[in-house]
């Protein structure tokens, strides 16, 4: 598609210069005293969204930032397309680690480096540009609606309250979302999954009071020795996860995500060699990156009790406590779990102590399946720009909204990432290579010349 | 012997207001700024030391605050009994939750109130009364030495170098203190043993750095899930500790001390509802009362890991750690327990985790042997003074300095100990009761009219 390459060639510069707009405004969702910034980062996206051929753009209250909103409906009969970004973005501390200023975009060797380079600036900037393109050029078969929210940075509070209300104009019968990252810039990869997540936290109490434990020692259960024990059982020798009906909705791998999984690379003694570990431990009869993404995980994710200060200080402590999570998969009701679990420690706790256990948090994991028709397009969109066929592989972490826009909006999204490792999103000097900003540009474009056909 | 009675009647007036001398000192060990009251109150002990009977008091040096010493040689061929008592207090804190100063004693309702009236000025003016008692009658027939430390609320620092520099001066044949409780005014006992203590930090890493539980959650070791796993292991479903050849050594419970713990006052539910406890937990074939002092036991004093703030973050750390101790029983060598323990969890420790396990303390554990000669002769004292003989009960706490004297003056102690619970030693309102201080007195000079004949 040498038009859609020529296209983006006589306006890369625009594109850029239009990014750097974006980045200049310091619109950091956590701080408050960036409040007017995030008004004005709408309004610019609003800007920039008409321009770039789309209709209808509006900067739309919430409880808290705005969400920008535009669209281009060009005929009924087209299927929809719905794109999601962020327009906010990380803190920039520390500050004296960023060997340029985090709000003033510049180019060097050959990346943009600013906070929101990549995210989710950078690759909105995708999408949107990707789009541009294609409708300039009249390639366009499908109707686009865009919503920019102002954030995900703080968990998108006011994203769920906003699909629900305005279920009808978010009507599409897909999502594209790039705000993820692909294998390296030579394996184009597609997210296909996230991992649901529940969490709960345990509270172990003994003794009404902190004991002497030298009076007490031997003769009254400590509430630490029997959380351990409580924790010790919760993976099996198999290092498979205890809760009764735990699997029993887990949807297997297939043989064609399988494939894909061993097609990825990886390199298990280099993997090793960077966590600094002798031997790796996951669920018997998987390989590393099924069990990290495709299967559940058992973590305390922190514990604490007794005296924890320096020194020798001997204490047979009252409480005792722990924070655990399990992350899900493709058709695990966390709800269930979550109740499953503190069903099944209220049943396992021994009579001496007593056990609260609190569910904190909780969400869906998410499936997008690879023989969607929609997914397909994309897969042919990455095999023209990078002449290789996309890798579907899931995630093990979570993203939330991705899970929200299936449960109120009914729709699947397409995860359609070009973030790097190597771009240090959240970190200082966040940056994005130049020439993958056009190239993802050049796919999104690519997608919307082949989609609706 | 009513002549002791009558002694103790004519001067008990006396006896108070000496004791109240000692105590309007605040001579509080753990704060520098009482460095002068510490050397204030070493000079009034040796003014009363020799009103009391004793020759070549003296307030003697060593890299703290001072010891006080006084003896009575009366025959070279009498045995010696070595007195110990301590003169440093504990801090008064919380000040406000006192009904009258800490420092300014007064009698009220039958009891002393003040800081020191129990521990350890009232108990160790019991010894030095009792002895000017049996002294002035004429009735001892041993030589007396009496060593007042400053430091023993702060852990003795200066003790046992104090002990291996003057062992001549010290040579005796037993050790009275005056230092512990009995179990109710009406029930007199004798602490007979004292467990000894091993403790560790334990460091357990898995990744070198805090990991995204999501990315790599289920594929690798989670160091807080593993802490537990090695932690569960430590006690055996019959409650019994795991570490090998731990009871090798351990000296069974004589058929005598079983039948005195048997007679000792205990309700085991009361016990459990004092606890909040719906059931007791300890080695199996052991009483409560068996269990809490006479075995060992081992308890996890703190743990420590991952996130414990508020709220639900999600990570799989590096690092987990916890303190753990064991309480040992007679015949354990703390020292070889200390490296089994390493040793074992070395052992046990999979292949997937890094563990560092570091001896931070330990201790020897103390038996008073109750067929010894001068522990038959306090039996006899308390029976002629209380009406009944005295229980030989051991308690599950640690008296360092008892094991330091066995260890570096070989010489046995009886714990003469005159507290009660409701002293609340180290507590506001620390009080002792009038009765129990004279008849104290009473008890140790009767202890000197039988010993040495």
């Amino acid at each position: 598609m040498s038009q859609i390459k020529d296209y983006i060639a006589q306006n890369e510069d625009r594109f850029m210069q239009e990014l750097f707009s974006l980045i200049r405004i310091p619109s950091i969702s956590a701080k408050s005293e960036h409040k007017g910034d995030m008004v004005a980062c709408a309004n610019r996206w609003a800007e920039i969204l008409t321009s770039s051929g789309l209709d209808n753009a509006e900067v739309m209250p919430t409880d808290g930032n705005p969400v920008v909103y535009a669209d281009k409906i060009i005929s009924p009969d087209y299927p929809t397309v719905l794109v999601y970004g962020h327009y906010d973005v990380m803190p920039e501390e520390p500050v004296e680690l960023w060997k340029s200023p985090a709000f003033e975009p510049e180019i060097r060797d050959g990346h943009i480096w600013a906070r929101g380079a990549d995210d989710d600036k950078g690759q909105s900037m995708i999408q949107v540009k990707g789009f541009e393109t294609a409708n300039k050029l009249g390639l366009v078969k499908c109707n686009v609606k865009v919503i920019l929210e102002g954030e995900e940075e703080v968990g998108s509070p006011s994203l769920a309250p906003f699909c629900e209300k305005h279920k009808e104009k978010l009507k599409a019968d897909v999502i594209l979302v790039s705000d993820t990252g692909m294998l390296a810039k030579d394996i184009p990869s597609i997210t296909t999954g996230l991992r649901g997540l529940a969490y709960w936290e345990i509270e172990v109490t003994g003794p009404n009071r902190d004991l002497h434990s030298g009076h007490y020692g031997g003769a009254v259960a400590n509430p630490i020795n029997e959380l351990c024990v409580l924790m010790s059982k919760m993976i099996d020798e198999n290092g498979r996860i205890t809760i009764p009906e735990f699997y029993d909705d887990v949807l297997e791998i297939s043989a064609a995500e399988r494939e894909m999984i061993a097609a990825a690379p990886f390199n298990e003694e280099e993997y090793k060699k960077a966590l600094d570990v002798k031997a790796l431990k996951g669920e018997a009869g998987f390989h590393t990156l099924e069990r990290n993404s495709c299967r559940p995980s058992f973590d305390i994710c922190g514990i604490w009790g007794g005296y924890t200060g320096e020194g020798a200080k001997t204490v047979l402590p009252s409480k005792a406590y722990a924070k655990v999570s399990t992350r899900l998969v493709a058709n695990q009701d966390y709800r269930k779990i979550s109740q499953d679990f503190v069903k099944y420690i209220e049943a396992i706790a021994p009579e001496y102590i007593k056990v609260k256990v609190t569910p904190l948090h909780g969400g869906e994991a998410y499936l997008c399946p690879i023989d969607m028709p929609a997914y397909k397009v994309a897969e042919e969109a990455y095999l023209a720009t990078f002449g290789k066929k996309p890798l579907g592989l899931r995630t093990g972490g979570s993203i939330p909204i991705i899970a929200t826009f299936e449960r109120i909006l009914g729709i699947k999204t397409i995860l359609m990432g070009f973030g790097l490792e190597s771009d240090a999103i959240h970190s200082p000097n966040e940056n994005f290579p130049v020439d993958l900003f056009y190239k993802g540009i050049e796919t999104v474009a690519t997608f919307y010349s082949k989609f609706g056909r």
